[in-house]
């Protein structure tokens, strides 16, 4: 007998109180009954993000969101900074491109965020562009972005902030209003800790304002139709038949994230990829993140010599632990160990222990137990 | 105790092996685990359409496949036919304005399907047409339209058939490869008997030629991004992170429909549908349907005096059934009784019962239990 888990940056664990709700009989969603509990989810995904602006809720994965941003935010023709770091950042790059959109790059080495004073003298340079579109936490790397100082900068100018927070939100902090964050898209297999199927996007007053002019054919993903459904009665409501068994799971989550509270979570996470990051470095890994390595998991280079996608193909077939390997051009290169969402110390060490035996499994040179008995270490000294 | 009910037209009722599904641990979508039941639910999907095409699956509502058949098969300024017969017909309208595409609308009056003679001499008129838009089963309404006939108009006409099945698939006859359906269109949450969330869309290989030149923007429907994923290893994939556990579920789904046989599952649906039909009738109620009535659910006028908006709340509140009123202009005026996807005889009684009960309730002059007494005649002629 062999138990599985989720260790990827998503889909995560998801909750089993969450998973049982996802058994009950479906409820239609034009009804008063439900759109109760649509109430109470978009009030506590404004804690989430915290932010007092609408939310808007679309069955669709991440990158359908991230597709409604941009629909919603531009026009043909016009222009915006992409500031990417990875993968991620890159498919901003991709849906821009796909809606005739100009681009100003900038792009990171992988391993590193944008630096603010980058972002700074591209923004001084591109007076008109509309939207920085940029990834909170970008984990194709396991980097984030300092997100609170980019909005320093685009507070002062004309582009709004478009912040991918799909991986990022309900892991580590943010705060969308605080930080003069214009539109936040998030995804619902992450910190959300519910399976995957819906997105979200809020955007500021500023952003708003572009969204009311965007040129950009759109019907699905029209925000402006989603807020006509929002406001329209007493209680919202969805243009289109929403997701409602997910929707169901979502309050069930939102509700563990309320009582245990958004910044005790936020912490939890730091400490167990410290733990996971401490105890890579204690076996001899080498991490992949130069700079502000991500809370929602810990990428790892893959010891010279060793193939990295059979690595992890072991770590899940032989351990039963899903994790992930690197994408675009870092596959076969790093792995990545994810501590995201529904996941506690003991996940942690589970986590570190069967990479060592997976690694120990294929040769590599590391001696049996040193990862997890620093991982201990650093949540003992972090009293979790 | 009043347990609860839905005879809408979706979402429908989920079987309970189906809903226990929604309870399992979430399963991460790249792995051959996950793959493997993504071929079978693929597989069994081309079953249920009648076609040797691949079956793209999209994270998103009807909706949304809507969107993603205009965005794929159309580019601005061309011209395409609607024959709309009702509110998701007038949908295609709405989604081909969003897109800059050129309309040249048929409108049956509601109530009537589009006759196969006027669409033929619109055709005919418009030999420049890139492809008709229409409805397999119109919910609004509860009419269908005679798609084999459209077929056979389209088939030897530039135009390509794009058909929305999303309530009317898996419930009335359907041949997507033997009727020359080019594209078409399905929701999860009607015939297949799950929860909303998933959407699907099939090419003909005529369709696919304008796939291929199509200029509209898009990006999380671009079914080329969706081809290549179906098709790029052993075991096809998804191009964004899918909705797993809703997936899982329509697996199980699927497996029951395919034990019933989907011709089997036509068949029931036309019995219950002629029972509540021949019911509503006896009771003395007119049927909103002149033509072509819908095997999904049956459209009842509400009669005179009475309010309909009250008389589909009180059969919600009073009696637990979540029925469908009236949409866009019919607003209060008809009432909707869905046996649509996992229902049987006894639910067909139950949905007359029920409205007879909440008629007597609201005043009408009706004679109870004479619609349940036709229901069971039917039943009982029909041998179910």
């Amino acid at each position: 007998m062999k138990k599985k888990y989720i260790m990827a940056p998503g889909p995560t664990e998801v909750p089993p109180e969450v998973l049982a709700e996802g058994a009950k009989p479906v409820m239609h969603h034009r009804t008063p009954q439900f759109r109760k509990i649509l109430t109470e989810v978009l009030d506590n995904m404004k804690y989430v993000l915290g932010t007092q602006r609408s939310v808007h809720i679309l069955s669709a994965s991440g990158t359908g969101a991230m597709e409604a941003a941009m629909a919603n935010m531009t026009s043909p023709g016009e222009k915006i900074i992409v500031a990417s770091i990875g993968a991620f950042g890159d498919r901003w790059e991709a849906i821009a491109k796909a809606y005739n959109v100009n681009v100003v790059k900038i792009a990171s080495e992988w391993g590193y965020p944008v630096k603010p004073e980058e972002l700074k003298k591209v923004l001084d340079e591109n007076l008109d562009a509309v939207a920085v579109f940029t990834t909170l936490n970008e984990t194709s790397t396991g980097v984030y972005n300092d997100i609170e100082a980019f909005g320093k900068l685009t507070v002062n100018h004309k582009a709004a902030l478009v912040v991918d927070g799909i991986s990022g939100i309900g892991a580590q902090p943010f705060y969308m209003d605080k930080w003069a964050v214009d539109m936040i898209v998030v995804g619902s297999q992450k910190g959300l800790m519910i399976p995957p199927g819906l997105a979200f996007v809020a955007a500021s007053e500023k952003a708003w304002k572009l969204v009311e002019t965007s040129k950009n054919p759109k019907f699905y993903f029209d925000l402006k139709k989603s807020e006509k459904a929002l406001t329209k009665e007493k209680m919202p409501d969805t243009p289109w038949t929403s997701a409602v068994s997910l929707i169901c799971q979502l309050n069930v989550a939102l509700r563990l994230i309320k009582e245990e509270g958004i910044e005790n979570i936020w912490d939890r996470h730091r400490k167990l990829a410290r733990a996971v990051r401490e105890a890579m470095t204690a076996l001899g890994l080498k991490l992949f993140a130069a700079e502000n390595p991500a809370v929602v998991l810990c990428s790892v280079v893959v010891p010279e010599g060793l193939d990295g996608k059979a690595l992890v193909k072991k770590i899940r077939d032989d351990y039963g632990i899903s994790m992930a390997g690197g994408q675009g051009k870092m596959e076969g290169k790093i792995f990545r160990i994810g501590t995201l969402g529904y996941t506690d110390r003991f996940d942690a060490i589970i986590g570190v222990a069967a990479t060592e035996m997976a690694l120990k499994d294929m040769g590599a040179n590391i001696e049996i137990g040193k990862g997890v008995k620093k991982a201990m270490e650093v949540l003992i000294e972090e009293k979790y």
